[in-house]
């Protein structure tokens, strides 16, 4: 641990939370350096939709490296990268009647952000994009001026434009919809926000507190935007790769945005990797517009056909997903009720949930007391308010319910006062 | 090909130079699909100096992966990461008496870039950064601001701020130090660049020209800063890593940026990462001001490692650079005062190097017809009129020998007239 | 007529509406060069409350220059300045328990609000300026970002930046309490908008359409900046100087902004003037740091100081514009009930009313109607949909009576398809 | 002078300079209250070119009021506003062959600035504008951005874009041409500073140092706005309207700008009024675009068409400035040789002359000096270095000379060490 204490940065975030060197990782359990078990109800913050270093994706990786596959070719065309494309076409556009251009940008999810809107901005001549409260998007500079929260906007140094910020669905409570806000303002030629290139929103804020739209604002957003002439991008960064139940998150809504973005658990086995899509019509970039080194990471490419391929062939997973967000919502409504005395929310849908304590400094302790039994689990929201649930998407059903015990545990002893949290390590079978 | 063409962005640049599919790399060659050989003087736009899948580092990264070692761990300690800093402290810091601290950034130059210029404008509270004309920065909104090319900055959308640019050395003339008029602007209060927060400069620009600063402009530029309370950021992601003979390209000048960023070629297997040096006291982040999902991507911490252990132990992967430098200068030199009727000038230093042919025409002629016989080689500069030799660090000196034979060939066609040029394609040696 | 055609810019607005030359002007009344006679419901938008040529100021104009009183003294010290603020401090000021410091700004509302929003954010250190829908508070680029309509926003030809936009007070409808939504942004710390330095905002916004903020509001607004430390500006330029009954618009509601700015009306003879009022600890300027040319334009301290000591030395002049109020507003609540068919809606307060025709076009051709009778009106609003009364306080009630009925003929002819308005032009009374 | 402690802002400059309450002014002269005489070296910082109300205008200044001519007519047709029109066409502009449109803009130079920078961003739909060290334009937003002056952009508490610096006339040294770095900048893509809409120059800068540009230099910069396409403005707020000798201060130059701003003595009696000309194809605005309630300050355009007729209908005028500035240059001439041991400069051309003190606290001990005796003079320049005479152009030989015979005293008791300056005040003849 020295090391880190000598010359890493006091940037380290997660590495506060969970002050362990860990070495190794399979499935939805962890490692570190001492020989501790840890399941990860963290999964990368959405990276690790099927777990650490998933077999299935191991090999073909093993394969390819000790091929001399390219490695990493730039933007050029590489067999690794044409069957990626062949995959996404064939399994996860076809099926659902997506027509989009793929758009391999820098391996991050924030890159992908740029990218996208420089494409809105490009395509319609105007600057303004529409956010939403809460909404996060990264932290360059162009998404920075998206996302919501303070603490990582107030470290640009710099004033952050081009944006105009509207209350998310629910914000100004439940009977207000807030697209009617947006469609008046942009209604309204003295409103003092004119005529914007899009709408950038996720379909559940992850780090804003899991906040899920509702299926019907996401139809009425798609509206306005249609009414007004503004592009719609759906940031499904965190939220698509299956983490709602769907491949894409806003599959329910039968909705079809302009723009989507996508990275995180794209490569399927946590390598950096992100890419827009966009209709076609939008495709306008001359060559090279926007660039970047690591556009072409193949080692990416070769792992996210393989998760294409083995678990968006059909719609098993999808189920499986269903099903266990299900479970856990089960869960989270029993541990509502059961504690908090009426002050706690179940909030997400999906795989994608979390329970609002209102309090950051009860969510914090309920997470602290979680990992001393050895479950690695975070807060999100404004406050850090909401404990998440973010675990690997192929969990299985015991660990899943061995993680929510722990929750439940925890939340007892902080809430309830009661101490009959064991002193002791749970122990997760490994998958 | 055909699913390129199909669903691939427009904004693919070096495919279009280098129509292939490519499959199969090893050091400096290329292979495509149909098994053709190609010399790479690309690498990866200076990503692979220590070449394609350099077999020193293949085997340790695959018994990584073998052994399930963290592949994606946000920004938390791994073993991976900390060796790597411990070897990146030990061999490359502690040698050259640099200290300084380590920020993990996201994977990719341009989210270095962006972290660096955070820092530089939150530590000093101003928020106008001074970049110079010809940089190149990357390509997310705040390095698009300190980045000169019109080509990718006309794709903001959006006005890019924050910064004030300056003429780089030898941009007035041979007769004037550009540094002098920033020291004027700077001691001027009416000059209307006020107090900025840093400089941010390449020492040697790649994509502006192959414009390499004298070693005193350097100096001088680090003493105005020094005079003025300016932070001095290095972008060394393209000319760092060895490529100009030093592990850091401004190890020849002696100076202390207080800031100095890397990617690219850090990794040494072509795995997206990047990170910013900076002086101890700048160090005043609050935790997860600048996050990001990929800032742990264990694989390349591995590789990262061993390339420093295997090459930056001692000065002879220096000395060999520095050798295979001079011989790059001595044939640039013999070709110039060849061709071009006193036109071209040779560009650069160490393994860093181009010529000018004044004419971007004249220079993607060239580099067309090198292709022809099997040379993968790119130009740069605001017309691309430089044809840039950016070959891998540890090419053979056969093969360093064949390209620059294609290149004169190429430029004795395209310039003399001279139609001696083979049809048939060269067969390079495979290391 | 012919040298505006030959040589003034099309930038010409009013002189459309109106296209006469005038000539001579007294009161409410102007005359052309033809010798047609006019009653002014429009009074140079607000600045001629006191009527044309008051002629009680204009003898101490004209002694006052007849002395060589100094006319231009930079920022000097002026006995006509000395005697303006001795006035401004004992009959304004004083008797409503204000303390304030007073700043001369350039001679212009939108100088005044420039040097405002300065000193707003010197002040706080912060950059936000929370602004609401249809306002307007000027054109010169500080101010046009505060400023709603898209007509003079997009003539920036830049981005318009430094300012949150929130909605007006019944913009989202009569239940919703638009202040508590200010509040849940000011108070939620990843809303995206964080800590704004000051509100702006008109009690009664003129150009957005005669909304008339309600007195609850208003107190809300005050206090949701207190709770969050946000400095309040009114910008009583249009508004204040009696307008509304008392010389400050925002009296009714016994706010105490901490920073006023006012024009317009003030100089009392038309004369350009403008300052900003502010409490003692915010004057922090340095000195000159907010200049310009014309911030001593004496002769409009002489008539501003003439003005005062009239009509604001006792409580006559508020009560005669309460009780015209009172009339108009009697009037236009018929006319809405007669005609319109329940679509119209009276709007404002004080004499600063109008009606709402819902229709631009419905409105244009009303006034159009009214100018062919002699009467000078206009509209305002997002789509100039609404007929705006502002005619000098000071006029004859004979004449008020003549105005308004002037105006429900032409709307009567306009909406209610009768033909009853006679072709000859109404004569009315000089004062 | 308690008035002013008390409830004026900190912002006053000039006041703290001339601590006088003054009372009294008649061409180059002034009284204060206790009966005090002045004479004026500052002229309202170029606002006074015809002297302190001057008697030509002054009656009829008078007839016009007295007959109840429009004082306040908004931007609306008056027959006061068409005479100075027909004027300025047959007195001004037709005998140069300039033809231009005329655009009356808010009365205040900076307004007219905003206005000529929305014009040339609105009509290229470029946004940068070229701007240059040590330049003043005002202090509103907009034209903030393109003055130099740290004291006062400092104070806009939001960043200032929209602008790119360049170095003026003679900031680079004598034998470099700033122009062709311009020029350079232009022609090069990836210089980071691409198409500008426009460039805004003083021909002199006042407020920058009494900075004059060569002709030479005036016309390659008007050579390299047309090569480049950028629009040329010349903001001749302070050095046109004779100040120079001609009515324009760049006729010498022979140069056609696009687009001029005038301000300051235009109205010939102080009073607040500014325009802007732009070649007739620019005038692309739409109605009311740039508002403003004071664009028609009848007063002004009254005293202004006067002072056209008077001074501008024939040469003699023009004639007189030049000798006058012929002798201040030789009075200059003779200072500088005599004291400052080689350090002083004389600078600026016409009767917009000054001495560079190089130290600002030297060149405050002169002005002080000789208001002791009675004479207003102010400094400028980055650091205050600059003694600025800026006497009313129609200024009696006679008082030029004491004036100037003051400012040697002054420099000789300064400089010299020399305490032959007598005690008593100089007595002015009144003109």
């Amino acid at each position: 641990m020295k090391i880190f204490d000598e010359i890493e940065s006091e940037v380290q975030s997660y590495a506060r939370s969970f002050p362990r060197v860990f070495n190794r990782a399979k499935g939805e359990l962890m490692w570190d350096e001492e020989g501790n078990q840890y399941l990860d109800f963290l999964a990368g913050a959405g990276t690790l939709n099927y777990g650490h270093n998933n077999p299935l994706f191991k090999q073909v990786l093993q394969d390819y490296i000790q091929a001399d596959g390219i490695t990493h070719g730039l933007d050029m065309h590489t067999r690794a990268k044409g069957e990626f494309l062949q995959a996404l076409n064939e399994k996860i556009l076809k099926p659902r009647n997506m027509e989009y251009v793929v758009q391999f940008t820098g391996p991050t999810g924030t890159n992908a952000v740029e990218a996208a809107m420089k494409i809105a901005r490009n395509v319609t001549g105007q600057q303004n994009i529409v956010t939403f409260t809460n909404g996060f998007h990264g932290v360059s500079l162009g998404s920075l001026a998206a996302t919501g929260n303070s603490h990582h906007r107030d470290a640009a140094g710099v004033s952050l434009n081009g944006t105009h910020r509207m209350p998310y669905d629910n914000y100004l409570g439940k009977n207000i919809d807030t697209t009617e806000y947006l469609d008046k303002v942009l209604s309204d030629s003295s409103s003092g926000i004119n005529s914007p290139a899009a709408v950038i929103a996720e379909t559940v804020q992850g780090e804003g507190g899991i906040n899920a739209a509702s299926i019907e604002w996401l139809r009425n957003l798609q509206a306005v935007c249609k009414k007004h002439g503004l592009l719609f991008i759906v940031d499904d960064i965190q939220a698509g790769c299956g983490r709602t139940g769907d491949f894409f998150s806003f599959e329910e809504a039968g909705i079809e945005p302009d723009i989507i973005t996508l990275s995180k658990s794209l490569s399927g086995y946590g390598l950096p990797f992100a890419l827009v899509l966009m209709k076609p019509e939008l495709d306008q970039w001359k060559p090279g517009e926007h660039n970047g080194t690591f556009r072409g990471n193949n080692l990416a490419f070769v792992t996210a056909k393989a998760a294409i391929d083995h678990y968006w062939s059909d719609n098993n997973f999808s189920r499986e997903i269903k099903r266990k967000g299900k479970y856990i919502s089960e869960r989270l409504d029993s541990i509502v009720s059961k504690f908090g005395e009426g002050n706690f929310t179940k909030k997400g849908r999906g795989m994608f949930q979390g329970i609002d304590c209102v309090s950051g400094e009860l969510a914090g302790k309920i997470t602290k007391l979680a990992f001393k039994q050895g479950l690695i689990i975070e807060t999100s929201g404004a406050d850090d308010q909401i404990v998440k649930l973010l675990c690997p998407l192929v969990i299985t059903d015991q660990n899943l319910k061995k993680g929510i015990d722990i929750i439940e545990s925890a939340i007892q002893e902080v809430c309830a006062g009661e101490r009959d949290m064991p002193e002791e390590r749970v122990y997760f079978e490994a998958c």
